[in-house]
């Protein structure tokens, strides 16, 4: 139901992040305007009382928060040149996936077209977008993310402001990013041994969620180190890893399966024990990442 | 305490896990031997109660169960090859990590010895050894693990049997530690990424310990589907995630880190979009990865 004191609010991008955006601004009470280059997708978020625009410059129009999910920062510029909409009074929040590089840029660009800007990055999958789990990083002018917090409340439990530069919620993104992929393979990989020792997905999937759990409280043991520059091996060495880690490589080897990212810990470990931290905690090993 | 009633134990190498061992096997009663190749070690353990043996045959005469937890399976072949210990009567359960085709082997070379043997391999940290956390796999006759598993359970909640091929416990192992592996370089680069993006540890760390946070999840959700042979791409597809870590390549690239892992990652991505799978969910990479 829409609340008549909250700010309306439009969406370009109606993915699935885009359109879990829009649903979150309409459970909110925001009149919410939606676009999407390929209008099919606005049928249902209109049912539950979006309001479609045909072009940009309508959805500009209709709001002065211009929330923007597409598939990048190309696409976007794409987007928002071709059209001859008036940015006066409007705030574009960009939420695409990007480098810093790329948001930094993107802030450099609007600002030549006066548009205000805030860059965002969404930590957290679609499922979370609007509840208490939902997280999303800003970065930009301060005064730019006061002024639209209320709104941008809507979507999740936790959005933070980062502070002014602009590609600042970016390069967290792509840090945590790299975790997630890294992981991800890790978990694919996983399965593909499994599978090739003839182990059943869930049979191992039990064991498989336990390592996973272990990994927040190594990460929290890890900054913690590194903050302190100290880095005591009390859990587990860099050095009693390297063998567990050469015994896998060798068996993935065996099995014929790439080992590419096995290969780039192998050598991380290696590198660490070379420089005399075999007995260092695991936090360690981020000031050896080879470059 | 020692309980009179508890089959006595004897531990074979005193490295953090073989104290740990030793400690939880004291700890729930058994009369503890214990055998180092470094006596010095021995000290803290006999404080608590263990009897030091001088040699591994009088730590083998002293017990019907005898565990093993050395470097790896080449160096406890050493340690075994040089007594002259008499094996009658007696179980050697070897929970040094290594590689499952290695465990077949330390099994038939146990055979040829008169040497009835049970691999195992040890899922959890030290800290968890002794706990209802602790989590063990043993793989060998059924017999033998029947015979031993009262005093096997004094090691964790879970003793968990998985067969009678010897191999089976170490290829659990060598998957589960694949995934800890990369997950673990997943972590290292990402604060090495955040390090050159001028990101504190603990600033980053609470967002870092939401993404291992989600990992739990998305393991079962991926073993459900491999099991299915069904990937719907409900949360998040594959296809989208390769733009995000090419984004992150690119970024990890300009801080010239090395960026092994996620060019595997990219690789697997990049495989399984051409072969079709880009609205797959993400459990589909594992039958992607490139051999």
């Amino acid at each position: 139901m829409t609340d008549t004191t909250a700010p309306p609010v439009s969406v370009l991008g109606l993915g699935p992040m885009g359109t879990a955006l829009a649903t979150a601004f309409l459970a909110a009470g925001h009149r919410t305007t939606i676009w999407n280059r390929t209008p099919g997708r606005a049928a249902a978020l209109a049912d539950r009382g979006a309001t479609p625009a045909t072009t940009v410059a309508a959805a500009v129009a209709a709001s002065p928060l211009i929330v923007a999910c597409v598939r990048d920062h190309a696409a976007l510029r794409g987007v928002l040149d071709l059209t001859g909409a008036d940015w006066t009074g409007r705030t574009l929040v960009n939420l695409c996936s990007g480098r810093p590089d790329e948001a930094r840029a993107f802030a450099t660009w609007a600002g030549e077209h006066g548009i205000a800007y805030l860059d965002g990055a969404i930590l957290t999958p679609t499922p979370t977008i609007g509840t208490d789990a939902g997280t999303v990083l800003y970065s930009g002018p301060d005064e730019l993310f006061s002024v639209h917090r209320p709104t941008l409340a809507a979507l999740g439990g936790r959005a933070v402001y980062l502070g002014g530069d602009p590609g600042r919620a970016a390069a967290y993104e792509m840090a945590l990013l790299d975790l997630f992929a890294t992981a991800v393979h890790g978990i694919a990989h996983s399965f593909a041994l499994a599978r090739a020792e003839q182990i059943a997905p869930t049979d191992l999937a039990p064991y498989a969620r336990g390592i996973g759990g272990l990994l927040p409280e190594m990460i929290d043991r890890a900054a913690r180190q590194l903050q302190a520059g100290e880095f005591p091996g009390e859990v587990s060495t860099i050095g009693s890893a390297a063998t567990a880690i050469r015994h896998v490589t060798e068996t993935a080897r065996a099995h014929e399966l790439d080992t590419g990212a096995l290969d780039a810990m192998l050598a991380l470990v290696d590198r660490a024990v070379a420089a005399g931290h075999g007995d260092a905690g695991l936090g360690r090993l981020a000031l050896s990442v080879p470059r």
